[in-house]
């Protein structure tokens, strides 16, 4: 039996979408159980006749870390939030993995202080699947190391490897450092180092990769440091939504392209449906002594339930002992 | 009479895209005079009947560099390049500007070297123009610095807001610092020593700002490192390119998603049109004492014709006096 503890308050929607994910899942998997964190009333209200099953049950915690609260706010004054409680649970054994789509910093901070990061981890790495023309790219760091040493950048690579298999992803997944060009003379001091570590490994290295590669590219894991790989993926963030607004202005534009629009309908939500990142929702935060998943903010239940996909997974898998065996092995 | 250098070899497409559009600028601009530089023979005959006009001649220089030549290889060993010639006619004072789709990388070293850059400034910058869904933005450094401390980005806000007010943008353009989030605690040392900077100027500085602000955002100028620069530029194109595929695709798939793409396809062109980069193309190098402006290397005439107008743009306004006089003036 799998235990999965959700925040079930965090993100846009709250428990629209955390409640609905989780009846979802301990329908679709037989040895999962889910224990819902938060306001217990609501809780209970919204799960309806599920509230009698026996593999979900709920947690009561008083307070809800809100998207204006610092890190460092949520960390010392929210102590009964359904957050920290959530990943209370994780470090506490009672739960195999947590997953909350509230504020990523505050979440990051919580996890950090209190699951502790594996020894030689400093601060835990995002990794989240990205999609492209075909298929999808892990990356990894998208946001919580700044300025990470060439060493960490290797770290990256292992850790973000063994999520790849553990998702069921290729046996031998190719690994690419993000850089402005691909050849070896390219990039910074701390790059070209990273390089040399990845070289000498196991990995599947294949060198340097542009960040083009992340969208259009074959490489299955993409390594670079949190303030790049952020920056990359909020520019590709911006780029998506100017095309989206452009589309819908030039349908709107007229009768005629209105018309166009209503033809073009079925090719445009084909479209649509392809590039959600609905189904890749589920960014890992690795590096931590417990499994912690977080969903983007703004999903819809099944958004959220792809992201508890991701969490059991993991846990299944018991990638947090697998990533701690390779950092050891690499440390001897 | 403003006279302009133009490396006519350069590019994808060389000849065919520099000799139409050095025809379209002097036939548009009555005080420009076009010095077309590469084989002489080859720009003679693409010339045909311009080839008597008092305002375009030709130089001739031997060699092309390609884009497989490094840096240093066609710094030192094409000496008689159409791209080194281009430039030492700007050193030499035949031309006031010059302008180039070849090689970045080599376009940046020969420019350096040859025309070197202004006190205070170790490598230029590349500022170019991004489409966004209502105007464009601008942004600095895409590529040429990599690891920029707080100084250096501080002069890139300098050397930019020039720029714009050059090209005929807003009076007093606002600038933004690109960060992983707009809080003033975020980022590296490095960018929040340079926002104080900003902060103490006379620039219309707004603060950090997220990366996708430069495609939905109404910022006039944004700066950063050459390493984030270009990662988010070439993220974007990435995105640009897989959402433009999984249209094309889409639309693609049976006859009766082409049916619909018959009907769309005046608002599918519209939308590319809007997207059309050559209308934003025209990368300026700034910081070297010379006017050098590199077009995308697979730009058709009309793109490349944009290059030539930013170039002139630059001369007619004196732009590297106006910024070796700010530059100085910062220094005192």
């Amino acid at each position: 039996m799998i235990t999965l503890s959700v925040d079930a308050m965090g993100g846009d929607h709250g428990l629209e979408s955390t409640v609905p994910a989780s009846i979802a899942t301990v329908d679709k998997h037989s040895d999962v159980r889910i224990i819902l964190v938060g306001d217990a009333v609501q809780i209970a209200a919204k799960l309806g006749s599920h509230n009698d099953s026996d593999r979900i049950s709920v947690r009561a915690a008083s307070e809800v870390v809100t998207m204006d609260d610092t890190p460092a706010y949520a960390l010392r004054k929210k102590k009964d939030s359904s957050m920290r409680v959530a990943i209370n649970l994780v470090s506490d054994g009672e739960a195999d993995a947590c997953i909350s789509a509230g504020n990523t910093g505050a979440l990051m901070a919580t996890a950090r202080f209190v699951l502790k990061t594996i020894p030689g981890i400093e601060r835990p790495a995002i990794c989240a699947s990205l999609p492209k023309l075909h298929g999808h790219t892990h990356m990894l760091d998208l946001g919580a190391n700044i300025d990470s040493p060439s060493e960490i950048l290797f770290q990256f690579g292992i850790m973000g490897n063994l999520l790849i298999s553990c998702l069921g992803g290729p046996p031998n997944p190719s690994v690419g450092l993000l850089n402005i060009g691909v050849e070896e003379m390219k990039g910074s001091d701390t790059i070209r180092a990273a390089a040399e570590l990845f070289r000498a490994s196991n990995l599947n290295y294949k060198g340097f990769v542009e960040p083009d590669e992340i969208y259009i590219g074959d490489t299955d894991l993409i390594v670079c440091d949190g303030f790049v790989g952020n920056i990359a993926l909020k520019a590709s963030e911006g780029v998506a939504q100017m095309i989206m607004g452009t589309l819908k202005e030039e349908f709107n534009r007229n009768m005629a392209t209105r018309a166009a629009g209503m033809v073009a309908r079925p090719v445009l939500s084909a479209i649509k449906s392809r590039l959600d990142h609905r189904i890749y929702n589920g960014a890992s935060l690795l590096g931590l002594r417990g499994t912690v998943v977080k969903s983007h903010g703004g999903m819809d239940s099944l958004g959220f339930q792809h992201a508890i996909e991701v969490a059991l997974e993991e846990a299944r898998e018991n990638l947090v002992t697998q990533i701690e065996n390779a950092l050891t092995a690499i440390q001897l």
